[in-house]
Formats: C-alpha cells, structure tokens, sequence
C-alpha cells in the first residue's frame, strides 16, 4: 500500500492506493470519528462491494443509501435523498458520510457532507478509474443544474481517500477509458515525463495490466494533490485541472448528463483544447497530433457530438466557472505538460476549431 | 452611523447601524465586486425597498428575484429557484448576490451564496428587527428541512451588513415582538447589564422608540459579534446563541414551518429553558421568573403550543444539531447573563417541565 498526503494544513489527509484495500477496516475506522455512519453507494457498486464496507463497520451504527446509477441523477432531488436518509436516522453532526463508488457517488456525498447540519465528516472510497485518479482528491463537490455542470457545490475536504485498485477489475471497458482519459490529461498540463510513460503503456493501461494501473493511479494522486495542496480553493494553478473541461462539460449538458460519461468528454475536450492551442500559435501542431493521438489509441472519443450546433456549443460554454466579468477563460497548452488559463483566444478562431473538431467534419 | 466589525481575519466584515442607510448607495457598492448583482427579496419587501436598493446599483447588471414571504419557503426548492435566476442570468464567480429581507431571506441568499459555483459574495440587508440583531450577523445560512429546522445549510460569512434602522418603522407588530425575543436572549445569555436597561425600556422598544431601538439593535450586534469572532463555527460558545432554540425549533416544526414566527417560537423556548434550568436547581427561581416576566411584557408567548403533547415534543427536540452520540444538549441558565451548554439534565424533568409550560397547564 502506498500513503500519499493531500497537504492542506489541519485539513490534510491521506490516499491509500494498493491492492485488498477493501479488506483492512482499520483504514476506514481510523477515519471515522463516532458510532454513526452512511453509507452512500449505487445499484451498480451496492451488489459488488457494499457488503465487504460494511462488514468493516461491525459494531457501528452503518445505514446506507443506493442511489441509481448516472450522472442525470447528480441534482437536487437526489441529494435530497440523503438528507432524507441521514434525518430519518437521526444521525448528528459526529455522523460520517462514506462515497462508494464513482464520480458522481462521491460529488453528490461530499456535497451532502458539506451541507448537513453546515458540515460533517467524509470519506471517499472511489471505484471506477476516474474517481481514484481525480475526482476523489481535492474536496471540490456538487451537483450539476439543468443548465450547467457543477454549478451548485462547495469545497469539503474528506477524511482519507481509500483507492483500492482491485475494484478497477470488475470495472466496464467504457468507465476504464473514462479514466484514463484524465490521467493522461495529468501528462499533458503537468507531467511530461509521465505522458511519455503513457504514450510507451497506454496498451497496458487498456489491458488492465496491474502494476500500470497502480502506477498510473498513484502518479496521477501525487500530480493531483499537489496543485491542490498549492491552491485548494482554485484562485489559480488548480483552474489548470480543468484542461479540456470547459469543452467537456458543454458536451454533457448538451447531450443530456450521462449520454457521454465525463471522461469520454473530457476526452474530445481536450483534443479541442490541443488543437485550439495549435490554432492560436501556443502549441507545436505536432504536438496537439500527439495529444490526439494518444487519446485516440486509448480508444476515447477525439471528436465532439454532431448533435450540437456551433453556435449552441458557445453558448453552452459561456456557462462556466472560469468566465470573469463575461470573458470565457480556457486552458490551452504551451507543450506537452505546460498548461495555462487565458481569455487571449479570439472567438473566431475557437468556433472554427469546434466546427473542425465536430463529428464527420 | 454606528460601524461595528466582526473580527474574523480575513472573513471580518463590517455591521453599519443607523438611520437613512438605504440611500447611501456607497455602503453598498463599496463591497459589490464585479458589475454582476442579484438582489432576492420577497413579496412583502419588494413593494417598499426594492427600488430604492436598485437605484443605488445604477450601472450594475443587477437582477432581481421576488420569493413569496414565510418559512414555509425557506426550502431546498425556493433555494432552487435562486440557483435558476443566477445561471438564467449567466452570472459568474464574480456576482453579489444581495438579501434584502428578514431572516428567511438572509438564510437562503447566504446559503445560495455559499453554493453558487462553490462560493460567491453576498450582502445583508436586514429588513426586520429579528434579522439586524441576530439572523444577518454571523454567517449562518442554510435552508429548513421537512423534519428539521436549519439542518442544511453552511457557514458563509456575508461582505458587509446594512441595518437602516427606519425599515423598523414598516414592521407589522408581530415581526416587532419576534425581534424583540432576540434581543431578550442576548441580555440572559450574556449581557446582565443589558437585561436590566431592558427591564426598564421594553415598552419604549414596543413602542418603537427610534432611539431604544437604535440602542437595542447596536448593543444586540455588538454582543453577536463577540461571540461569532471568538467561535465562527460554534464549537463552543456560540452554542450558547441557541438559548430557547431547541425548543423554540421543536415549536417552528411542530406546528408547520410559518405558524409561529422564529421569534415567538424562542420566546416561549426561552421560557422553558429557564424554567428547566430552575428545576433543575442551576437558576435562582426569581430569576426564571424575571425572564419570563420580560418576555412576557413584551407581548411574546411565554407557553408552549397545546397542539404538541409532550412525547411528540421530545421528539423533535431529538433533531438538534446540538445532539452528541444521540445525547440532547441545552442552554440553561446559572444566572442573568450567564448560560451554560450542558448534557447533564434529567429527562424526566425535561418532561415534566414541557408539561408545565404547555397552554393550558
């Protein structure tokens, strides 16, 4: 097992990435401050892994909650449900919260969390390759609303983050690609060494080779905790993360939450945003070929939804957290790991690129 | 113009007190940072202040949302709505958003506030006596849920708050008396100085004396902010603000949110806090007395709701965020002007005591 610190003052915590993570209830119980605890998983994680967390509960208070499965069900109603869940207890301000399963699992906990009484504990126990290598880390929480992603959330840290990469085994092959499309986005806007890791293993990767996942997880937790460590509450560098995002989440509200998982998004968002680099003259178009590439070989999607029109696209990513004063900010790369924020992009030039990236374009 | 400040490092922020403050348009925008403002009001306010708060916002993008009055809205779909003017309006990090209300108002703009793409600014413009003493100072925001007052919420401290004591002037007689609950339990939680000027001037606040009222209001404010700057997130001594409140919440649930304002349900809260706390052999019994005689004076209700009998009142005093390990916690009273947050009571004089102070008894 290794242990990577989120370094964040008195609200630091730890990962632990390995193998039978979910066997060893001393993780999770170090973690857990009184008798009483909910356990928010869904219907396709509850039937896998639910038993064995609560097995590790033995002796507690251990309600839980299955919420269905996709990110159309991230909103308020849903959220709801936990509040519902945790005063029908009577659970108090000592509760613990813990997220098993995916992104959408852990936002929606984390945010409940957040929010409960002002505030309780959380833990995090991802189970897709996405939310151990990315949403899991960093106390950001949320719920999408109709007319953009993430919109209504707040900044809760967990408790600890328990990644046990043998739940990645029993993962589909759509949510595997899913994550790695983001830990290559920790090659690309930060991590050079490691994108020439990736661009020799990607095929590992895909293959489910053990120790690449392990590695690939943990390289990606270590990128990720320490641009949150520098900025948790996103005043700068950590806007860095959202490389690809802004064109990402406009394919997600556009098509629906959970027609495209945010990964698969993600993924033709940031070849978007390496050809839009390319476009402005900030990247080496040979490089933005590479990105795509890389993308391409671990068998995501490289091209946005011809469903959405141009103009709508704008539209819908005029509705994000990075625009200031009415101006859209984007993340654009300079190379392969250098990333920068900037609104020094010209319009034109980022609805050519959304057209050449459509679809059959 | 009185200036008080809650000293909270880099969360402190100033409460500005006195007559004709709505039309200094500087208090206002001083502490609005971009062009982008909504201001969330209700049907009651709207008619009188709205347009003079606008007025002062000339130049702004400043959008307006009119909720209906009552704490039957103060729920997780009002707060939707809000969520809905914000993002209908493409409004960004960098928005204000502006409570001009009472204390539902204020709960549910801060708490919007705090959510709103995980954190942005707000301004309090209390409208009520209750929501300048107590509700708009402090950064408790949050919204009421089905079985529990408050129990969603967060801690989001407002940029500035604007009391114009001339609003008082428009409070119907009922909202007076609520606010005056409030300003009541600072003197008995800690102000004895304070609860005697009350003994002596609590007619001049019924009857709106400008200049008792201005007192009452500043001295209230004064003694709020010294709590919440020695405990912003109450993990001790703010608890003591919640003198009454579990019962008083008890009340507000019980009998559907709305039927009894806040304040009245705290004033007869206080009443049976100070009678438990005599039973309970902690208070002089003159001195349970000479609080609910002043409470009384001022036209509040000193006894508990026939509608809730005894056992179904325990009940809802179980949902408390000051429940430990399933434990209930009070306020009690040692003396005038001095309170205690302690488990250590007897069920069976709780009991005796809600008995003893229900209509009718």
């Amino acid at each position: 097992m290794k242990t990577l610190t989120v370094e964040l003052g008195e609200r630091s915590y730890p990962i632990y990435i390995g193998s039978g993570l979910l066997d060893r209830p001393d993780l999770l119980t170090g973690h857990v401050k009184s008798r009483q605890v909910l356990v928010v998983t869904n219907q396709i994680v509850a039937p896998l892994y639910l038993e064995r967390v609560r097995a590790s509960l033995e002796g507690y208070r251990c309600e839980t909650i299955v919420l269905p499965d996709g990110e159309e069900y991230k909103n308020m109603a849903t959220l709801m449900r936990i509040f519902d869940a945790l005063l029908g207890a009577r659970f108090d301000r000592g509760v613990t919260l813990i997220a098993l399963g995916g992104g959408v699992i852990g936002d929606i906990t984390g945010f409940a969390a957040a929010c409960y009484q002002r505030g309780v504990s959380f833990i995090q126990i991802p189970t897709t390759l996405l939310a151990q290598v990315d949403s899991s880390v960093g106390g950001k929480t949320g719920v999408n609303h109709p007319l953009g992603k993430n919109m209504i959330g707040a900044f809760h840290q967990p408790q600890c983050v328990i990644a046990d990469t043998d739940v990645l085994n029993t993962l589909n092959e759509r949510e595997l690609r899913a994550g790695i499309a983001e830990i290559i986005k920790y090659g690309l806007i930060c991590d050079a060494e490691f994108f020439l890791w990736l661009e020799s293993n990607i095929d590992r990767l895909s293959a489910r080779d053990a120790e690449a996942l392990a590695f690939a997880v943990e390289r990606s937790c270590r990128d990720k905790a320490a641009v949150v460590a520098a900025d948790e509450r996103e005043g700068g560098v950590r806007a860095l993360l959202n490389f690809g995002h802004t064109f990402g989440h406009a394919v997600e509200t556009g098509m629906g939450y959970g027609a495209w998982l945010h990964g698969e998004a993600v993924a033709a968002g940031m070849c978007a945003a390496a050809e839009l680099s390319a476009r402005e003259g900030l990247l080496a178009p040979a490089d933005a070929r590479r990105a795509i590439e890389l993308i391409a070989r671990a068998g995501l999607p490289v091209r946005l939804p011809r469903e959405i029109d141009p103009d709508r696209f704008l539209e819908l990513m005029a509705v994000d957290k990075k625009v200031q004063a009415g101006k859209l900010r984007l993340i654009l790369l300079k190379s392969i790991g250098v990333a920068v924020m900037t609104g020094q992009f010209e319009l034109a030039k980022l609805r050519e690129c959304i057209e050449a990236r459509r679809e059959g374009a």
